[in-house]
C-alpha cells in the first residue's frame, strides 16, 4: 500500500535486494498510479487500485499511507486475512498494536490482538538500535536527544520542496545577510505551499509534526513514548528537540545517554561494534564521523563521536545517523513483515 | 583589524548604527586590502597596513584575525597603549584575559593585566544571554547542548563555499539517494579546498573546531569551559554536541538546561521577556520560533521553543538562535570596546 511514495520505491528496491519469501506481491497506490507497471523482486507487477478485494489472500500487508488511510484501510485489510504492518502514526500509540524495531523487541510482532503492528517514528528508528544494544549491557535511565530530520521523512513532496528551494537559492550569493532575505527570495519563485513551516534551504526549523501538548511537538513526545516502550523502559527519562534540516535523505541525532551502571566510552563503543545492524564511524583524529550524505541508501545505524560525559557519570555522548527511509521506514516494515511472515510459517 | 573579513565589514555595519563614542577610527587588514577605502560612522577611511605604528595613539583596538597573528600582534598592540578585545581563540583559555558577554559579566573588562580582553566563541555568546538572565533568577546546574552552526562562523570562505556547493548542487534531483552522490556532485565541480571538513550542501557535519582530547572538538570543550568562566559557576556540568549546518548566517542550539531551583517555563519565559537583549519568539500553536534564516542580521538573542521537561526535575528545554557574526563576534566585541571606553573615560 503505497507503492509509488518516497518509502514504498524504497520498499521495492529492499524486498528485491533480501531474500525472497514472497510468493505473489501486490502493489497498491492511489488512483493516479494505478496500471503503471513496477518492479519488485525482479517481476513486473502492475499497481492495482486500493479496494476490499485486493487484500483477499494476502498474509501480510505493508502500508505506507496517509495516518487516515491507513485508520480506515488497515481493519478491512484484518478483516480479510491479513496482517498489517503500518507505517503512518494512526496505530502508533494504541496499546493493542505493539511497536516493533526488530534487533530490539522482535518478540512483540507476536503480541498483535488488532492484526496490527505499527512501524515506530523514523526519529525513533534511527537510534533504537544503537540504544538498545547499551541498554542491554548498563540500564538506560536518561536520554536528551536532539534531532537533525531529512526532507524526505515528510514524502516525494518534502524531497520536491527542498530542491525546489534548493535552485531557487542557488547563485544569490548575498543571501543569508538579512532576515527578509531568503523568505523574499523564496516567495519570488515559489509558491507557498510547503509541506514544511519555514523555509527549508540555508535554515533549520525547530518544528516537526504538531503541536500537542505544552509547547511538545507530536515528535518530539512520539520519540519518548516509543523509546520507553520499545526498550520497554516506562520510566525512562526523555527529552527530545526535533529539528527538520535540509538535508533530502539521513536523519541525525545528537544523543546524550546516561545509564544505571557505569560505563566507558570504550565498552560502550565495543557494544555497538558487535551490534549486528550498527556500524562504528569514530576516528575523530582521522575526521571519521557519519553523516547523512556518507549513510544514505545504507541500512545501518551509524555511531560516531562517541565521547564519555566529563561531568555528568554514567553518561555517554554520540552522534547517530540513519536513513530515514530504510531502517527509519522501508527496512523496518520490511523485517517486520519477514518475522511476521516465518511467525505465520511456524504456526501452519 | 581585519576589516576586510566576514566578521570586520559587519563591525563596520554595527559601530555606524550604535552611538559614536569615537574619535578616530583606523581601519587595518591585511595587505591586500591596503589602500581600499571602506565608510565607517559615516566616514571614508581607507584601510592601513599591519603595522607597530599603526597603534599609536589607539585606546580600543578591535582584533579579529587569525588566532596566530592575534597572539603575535595584541601585546604589540598593548605595549603602544591600547587595550585590545580579541575575537580569536588566541586567548581565551588564559587566566589572565578575561572572556565578557557585556550583558553578563560586565565588570570583567576591568579585570585585565595583560590589557587583553576576549570576545568568547560565538557558540557560547549564541545562547550566554538567555542562560545569564534564566541563571539569575534559578542558579543553573547543568546543560546539554547540540548546536546547529552557520558557515559564516569561519569567515567569508565559508560563505563561498557554501554558496559553491549550493550551486554545484542545484537543480541535480537525483542527489541525497545513495551515499556517493553528494561527494561525487562535488568534486566533478568544485576543488577539495573546503574550510569544512565534509561537504556541508545538503548534509549536516559533527565536527567543529579541531581534536582535543577523548573525542572531544576544541569548539565543544570551549563551550564547556567559556560557558563555566562568564557564567562564574567552576563546577556548571557541560556537554555539547557542536554540529555545523548548511546555513550561511545564524547559529542554533537545542539547549536543555537544569536549575538549582525549582523552575516553571511560564516564569523562565517571563525573565528572558525581561532580558534586554532577550526576544522570546514562542507561540507554537501560530509556529512562532526562531530560525537562523527569521532573526539574521539583528543584535538580539532569539528564544522559542521553550518547554518544561517531563521528566526531569527544574529542567526547561529551548531553542535560541543569534546572528553568530553580530552578537557572536562583531556586536559582542563592539560592545565590549564600548565598556572599555567607558571605563577609560572614567579613569582619566
Amino acid at each position: 500500500m503505497g507503492a509509488t511514495g518516497a518509502v514504498g520505491s524504497v520498499m521495492l528496491r529492499v524486498l528485491s535486494h533480501r531474500a525472497d519469501i514472497w510468493g505473489e506481491i501486490r502493489l497498491v497506490a492511489s488512483s493516479r498510479s494505478v496500471g503503471r507497471t513496477l518492479t519488485v523482486c525482479g517481476e513486473d507487477v502492475v499497481v492495482q487500485e486500493l479496494s476490499d478485494d485486493v487484500f483477499d489472500g494476502v498474509d501480510v500487508a505493508l502500508f505506507d499511507v496517509p495516518e487516515d488511510v491507513a485508520a480506515t484501510w488497515a481493519p478491512v485489510a484484518v478483516a480479510r486475512g491479513a496482517v498489517v504492518v503500518d507505517n503512518s502514526s494512526a496505530f502508533r500509540a494504541d496499546p493493542e498494536v505493539p511497536l516493533v524495531a526488530p534487533e530490539v523487541n522482535p518478540a512483540q510482532v507476536r503480541n498483535r490482538p488488532r492484526g496490527i503492528i505499527a512501524n515506530p517514528n523514523c526519529a525513533t528508528l534511527a537510534m533504537i538500535d544503537a540504544l538498545g544494544a547499551l541498554h542491554s549491557g548498563w540500564e538506560l535511565t536518561e536520554l536528551v536527544v536532539a534531532t537533525y530530520q531529512a526532507a524526505s521523512a515528510v514524502g516525494q513532496a518534502g524531497i520536491e520542496r527542498l530542491h525546489d528551494e534548493l535552485e531557487a537559492v542557488a547563485g544569490q550569493r548575498a543571501l543569508g545577510q538579512q532576515a527578509s532575505d531568503l523568505r523574499a527570495a523564496l516567495s519570488d519563485r515559489l509558491d507557498d505551499d510547503s509541506p514544511f513551516v519555514a523555509p527549508l534551504a540555508l535554515n533549520v526549523v525547530p518544528w516537526v509534526g504538531w503541536p500537542v501538548e505544552e509547547g511538545w511537538t507530536s515528535e518530539e513526545m512520539c520519540v519518548r513514548h516509543e523509546a520507553r516502550r520499545i526498550l520497554g523502559l516506562p520510566e525512562l527519562k526523555v527529552s527530545a528537540t526535533c529539528v527538520r534540516v535540509p538535508v533530502v535523505t539521513g536523519h541525525s541525532m545528537a544523543v546524550h545517554a546516561t545509564f544505571a551502571r557505569p560505563i566507558k566510552v570504550e565498552a560502550a563503543r565495543q557494544a555497538l561494534v558487535e551490534a549486528p545492524s550498527v556500524v562504528v564511524l569514530d576516528e575523530p583524529d582521522q575526521r571519521e564521523f557519519p553523516t547523512p550524505a556518507d549513510i544514505v541508501g545504507s541500512d545501518p545505524t551509524f555511531v560516531g563521536r562517541m565521547r564519555q560525559a566529563i561531568d555528568f557519570p554514567n553518561t555517554i555522548e554520540m552522534f547517530i545517523c540513519s536513513d530515514n527511509l530504510r531502517k527509519g521506514a522501508a527496512l523496518n516494515t520490511v523485517q517486520v513483515a519477514e518475522l511476521v511472515a516465518r511467525d505465520l510459517a511456524q504456526v501452519r
